[in-house]
């Protein structure tokens, strides 16, 4: 049976592109999830995809992945930084995750160094452009 | 007149039972709900409930109490480490109010250590699972 | 043409002039509004005004200002200190903008002393009350 | 069978009710006696209580809980702050034991924000005045 | 009566409009009086100015402000960072001032983030360029 | 009326003139003693001098001095850097007492120049060999 | 032309697979090498492994990259945290590098949570066992 | 032949008695240095008093204390807790000095707990308002 | 003549064996003792044991030592990380001792790692065990 | 059988006896031997002595204790406080070793006071000169 | 044409020779301009000396070098570590300046290891006594 | 006779010249070693250079100049910043030594600003390029 992967993309990746391309890259969410697709087929997965600007919804939409999903790819974007109820819903529901990030985040400023994610993932995969989502759903095909 | 006391709760509250339960325990919200519902008779309060995941959502909540509630109880979980907002509104309504923690915050992560709100509260009642809340409420009950 | 100018006002804000007026002066958001006004029209400007307790929908009318505005005049209140999200969609959007504080920041606790925003401001005014709107408002125009 | 309880307490408590009242309340610790003996009779509780200013003493009295008591109450006042002998002895007789302070220590000195023995405790009780006391014991009555 | 305004410039401020006019524009001191002085009169006030690279000459400005005027603006440049004794004379004359920074002092290096002056300040207008002085000019005007 | 001087010396403080003496001179405690006899005539002051090794033993005294004395000079010693419990006995009793150290504590290790009793000290005398007993006593002749 | 790609293997991972396999799990170096081969013909690369437990082996190592190879993957395995020899040689070729840690650096010590070279680093892989070494090939061939 | 003694006070000192009276106290430097007569003769002492705002005039006093004094009484005020070069120039006289702070320092800003001078001198006496003064003579008195 | 060495205990060792007997392991202060005495013969040692849960106990025995011991071996136990009057005394009496601790302290709680003792120290001997005790006779008698 | 103990050594410790001799005593790496040997046959134990200059020569030497060895003392000299590679080695093979310093690291620079090895080792000896290694055999030889 | 430099002298440099010699050494000031003076022949520069014990003084004269020096020698002495103001003149002249210290200022107080000027500077010459103005002098020659 | 010394150059300092030649310069180190070859016949020294990329040999170098050389001109490159072996080495050689570094570290990142042998040097050339060689050999001709 497909493995259900659920994509969870935090504030700003809906301008990903246009958003500060130098940083980021010119590639948009669509684009990631037409790369991811292609691979989608050759690992067995089925890939949802939610993106919001608000905090409580990314809670919503991890919480909610509990008996809809096999596992998440998260991409919190700025709550990585500073939501320890985003943290707390990944503890609670319990499932594999892989963190992404789009840029490279060491290579930015320090309060983007730390993140409340990263200990409880299997897997952080940074500074890979919108690759970085078809890798990690090569480490959690890996893993299942 | 009975006392009116709003109880707001934060994020992944609602998993509560569910959700790492050799850290938060087996009772769940709903549990919490009806043993304050036992004593609350007895000390002539009367209890409103309010969860949600989002910032603004408590937020909203709290400045509501101003009028509709005499005392708050607020466990308001990941947020309490993170949200200068939720203090803010907390003391723009000026309500007393007592902060509640299911686990024990100091037994756990560093970054749990530190509350937004503690210094405002008229009580912090950590650690003591959802009895907790019946202690917040006893504890309202006796500053009236 | 004139410059059109969106007024991002933060979390419990709308309380102004009610809450803890020995710290935020007695002025509303409303007087803060109509003072703006009165200058707008000398400095060839159109103001529009939002206010909400939700980082996400802040994070929204940031994002919204790209094509409909020229300039942010923003008062993130408690989330200047806590949101990276914030920043990031004014980072995104890329247009002027000018960071006010009712309040003295400077004089409060400590955690009031760093803001996610400021060193990508246009201008930084603290501490001068609802007034603060109104000269945020002369500088954007001096900027144009 | 009645449930054993040691009342320990530190420095100072001795001056309860006289000591800077506008920080501790008017309470007495005889005050904080008779309020407990009120509830222990209905939780089928039995207290003892001892207070010192010697941190020599409240080791001695934790090491000799182990087999006389089954829990103990312990606002180790100043000691809270300094003490690893005192958290080493709680350790050490492994007993359940709630920690409760008078004062709302998270409103006053930095230096009193950090305890030694809230990571052990199965409760922690803060600014709830001498119903705290009472707090912890009907928290340890709910524990046995 | 006109309100009576001692303007203070710290060390260096003398070069303005020569020095790193990248970080702190084109605009002369002479500049920054002129364009004052237009609006003084509309505000009924009257302006001194004093520049000097010398701590003492400042805090001498400043102690003889007492009687001679009504309020005062500050840019103390780099003696903003380091100067408890500029600070204790703002502090020992107890007049209303406005701290004045051309340049975005929170864009730059890490010392510049910290002020001894903020927290006495009537109003803190950073990053305006030379307008800066005008802003702090409307604030004094709008206080008395 | 003579003032009443309760002189509280803390640990380690019997071995004076023994104990390193580069660092803490050649002076005992009864030639401080002494000493003083010499000063508290002319300033019409009668002194007790208590020594102790105990942390305990020195709360005790302060709280003993409420009623019996009309202020303190205090010499905590070691404990002068450690010890919240003396400082909050010298906050309960609400006398005025004056620190002093035999030695210069600021030009030794790091630990020793933090004193959790210096904030609420009438006058704190560092580094005056056992004069300093002599000078607190005229500070507090002075402020009575 | 395919590109060619060196892969530099710092201190303790010849014993991967023996070595705390809960940490690092069962898979050796040679089983990662096998691996990337497989991939390594689809993506048009040619791999050379170097492992060594001496900081400069692997410094020599980076240098002699420039003119051989095209890219490199860098798992400085302990001295990641502590080399700035090595980050200088990674500077110093100017070749695109994706930096690998087979176990997840940021659920174990404090000191493995600083990498001296991610900021220079064209991707940051964690965490995700000896598949890294595959994802980190990805990386590169994407980037060519 | 009789002790002299240069007191060298700091910036604002011109101002006691006026500034912040409630933190200062309402003796002004006049009253001080009359109170000290009084002293100095039954001490043997001659005493010449300096006063300014400017640290190079106070490096330049203490410079020429050489060969003119045998002591020095130092209140740096603001300088102390900023001035290196004032440190360095009483490194270099090598005459002993005692230093003086009117006020509390320890009571007040975190800025005010650390003085350069500190460590080099032989007695310092903190928050004996203008008494200070005259129990540091009586210091050097003893010294010598 | 024989060595004479005092063997100062401090809080909660008395309980050694019975408390957290995987962390202290499960041998007694008797058992250490015991195992003392069968070496000191052989190194013509003569030993005497002391233990207290009070600080001052422990500062009046190192005090003691002076004139009736040669040497000491001290477990400060609690005290070790907090106890400045301790590390007076021995200070004080200069006499050559070794620091023993039974557990790895650094293997243990971050406040574990910091003493006050270990630099005035002739030896440290951690984590061996009740053994520590016998290997610290051996580096006295080695130092004779 | 004989336990097989490796004992390993760092930087600069070929010059044991010559360099810093009041810091390191004078007795050589030859003299250590020497004296182990004496005590090995008692506690029938064979030693095997390396030294090395080389960060990776000593986690090659850790690494071939594996098979060859039953225990380790480590002196890791300069590389103690900076060598993640030697404890990752340390960790690897599993070996019970005891870490050991010749002089007292504790009473000399900051940065060596911490350890990257002490928490994985079966006992710490400091500050015991070249009898140090001869403890850390008793202890190993007690563990076996 | 000769290369024009201007050596800037801080605090306390007057008394080079006689001031702390074991810190500073014998040669004085003048001994330094006449080593100088040897070297600027053959160097074809003109040196001119100041010297103040005024922060304003060596402001002004760092300001007074544009147009009159093509480069500087800079020994800020005290205000190396606390002069915000003189970095910024230096910055705003924009000439090359080479840092000099006479002392190894890393060898004394911590204080002294940070300098606001290094980063800008063209070299950094320390505790090479006063040959280090010479050695500047021959880096300007060789940056011409 | 002539003074030996040994210019000891550590990692990727081979690669001078070509290594970002924006921060390192276009110099080699054989233009280093031909330009201090043309003053050292002036200065009547004898110069043997070393370079290596691993520190050991670094350490083994320094221990072989006892006997062999007068004194050192040693960069460190990245082993400045990490290695306690070298410092080690240096301090038990007991030679005069001067630190040189080609490149301004303190304009360059912050781990950068800090060196293990800065307070063992008799001279610190920083950011003087190539030439630092150069002016490091005079200063050890000066000190000869």
């Amino acid at each position: 049976m497909a493995m259900r992967v659920l994509v969870v993309n935090g504030p700003n990746l809906n301008l990903l592109g246009q958003r500060e391309p130098d940083v980021y890259g010119a590639g948009t969410l669509a684009d990631a999830e037409q790369r991811c697709a292609a691979v989608a087929g050759e690992l067995d997965c089925e890939l949802t995809w939610v993106q919001s600007n608000r905090e409580g919804d990314l809670v919503d939409a991890v919480q909610g992945a509990a008996g809809s999903a096999d596992a998440l790819i998260v991409n919190a974007a700025g709550y990585t930084h500073t939501s320890v109820a985003l943290r707390d819903a990944l503890a609670a529901v319990a499932l594999p995750f892989v963190e992404v990030h789009v840029s490279n985040v060491f290579a930015r400023d320090a309060f983007r160094h730390h993140s409340y994610l990263s200990d409880l993932a299997s897997g952080v995969i940074v500074g890979c452009g919108i690759q970085g989502y078809e890798l990690a759903l090569r480490r959690l095909a890996d893993l299942a």
